[in-house]
């Protein structure tokens, strides 16, 4: 017997489609819009069909933005010497939040996968070379994820501009004036050194710094 | 600096009004969404306008219908004699996925709670006591939450009943032929005693069964 109206039933299986959102939790959020008023139901849908309508990429750092360049890009506080490699544009907002950087971004839009068919052609690594060797970049930080794609996007980076830019004394990290760095592995602030895991205990005593 | 466009925040507002949907959580759907197809935002979109046209309240037992009556009322397989009293239209299809259940339903739309301003005049009380009344009425199986909230709207239901059923022999289980009965409480299927609550392993002990 169909017990919900097809309206629901359609509604309960948009929810189920995106990340992290289950049958269960699908279902729990389309019986609470069951409740909300029909204006507010009208607005969602219009945020959720306009929401790719007046975003664009930046054709430098390949963010998603309403102008081009984007805001960053555009900004001139912003160094435009360093740039941090992440991943998602989500990253940026991320890392704009820290405070702690002012210089410009370079969006990948995913990562190294073979599981997923995705490749580094698949990604805007091509006009991060172009960027790196074109502009004045004194510092290129990669801000992958510490799992294991993101390493294996970091590695592959650092090899191709490595390759382009053959350092002149063998002196890895200092190429022609251009530094390569990576995010510091270690324990996140609150942590507990009982329970952190090898691993990145391990990376914490090898990163240590001086006190 | 404004990071995100204006529609990416928009949607990361609607986003986090759904219950149990943070910040966190509404940036990963929003983000995960601009990378969909335009015609799968579409129907999204559309399923969330039109969730509620199309869907009625049944006038008999005020669930969510397409049609009024609902089907499960409008079923001749279903015994109407057992109302299964629920707090939730979603409750009624956890209930019919059991498969235990043939009877039918009452949907209260909330329970009763003091401190959110919910009485029971806000519920479908009314409604449920005038079918109890008029209809030939064998059981009530109150199968409100097992919370405070779904407690004292399970005794409030039972106190007005019996208030509109006076006993005759003062038997209170058994009002002129009408059995009122609740969901039992004890240990979910695949729990563990060790871990159970003591509130709940002692309603297991009180309710416990010839075996």
């Amino acid at each position: 017997m169909k017990i919900l109206p097809d309206s629901v039933e359609k509604l309960i299986q948009s929810f189920e489609k995106l990340p992290g959102i289950g049958p269960k939790t699908a279902s729990r959020l389309t019986f609470y819009l069951l409740h909300v008023p029909q204006h507010e139901l009208d607005s969602f849908s219009d945020a959720v069909k306009n929401v790719r309508l007046g975003t664009l990429t930046c054709s430098r750092c390949s963010n998603v933005s309403e102008t081009d360049p984007c805001v960053i890009c555009a900004s001139p506080n912003r160094d435009e010497s360093i740039i941090c490699v992440v991943e998602q544009p989500i990253d940026v907002v991320s890392v704009e939040k820290t405070g702690k950087f002012d210089g410009v971004y370079h969006v990948l839009h995913g990562s190294i996968n073979p599981l997923s068919n995705i490749g580094p052609d698949e990604l805007t690594i091509d006009k991060l070379l172009t960027r790196v060797q074109s502009d004045k970049i004194k510092e290129i930080i990669l801000a992958t994820n510490p799992d294991m794609e993101g390493e294996a996007t970091a590695m592959y980076i650092r090899r191709e501009i490595l390759r382009l830019n053959p350092p002149a004394g063998g002196q890895n990290s200092n190429l022609n004036g251009l530094k390569i760095t990576r995010i510091a592995h270690g324990l996140p602030v609150g942590a507990d050194i009982e329970y952190a895991d090898e691993v990145t205990l391990g990376r914490a005593i090898e990163g240590r710094d001086e006190y």
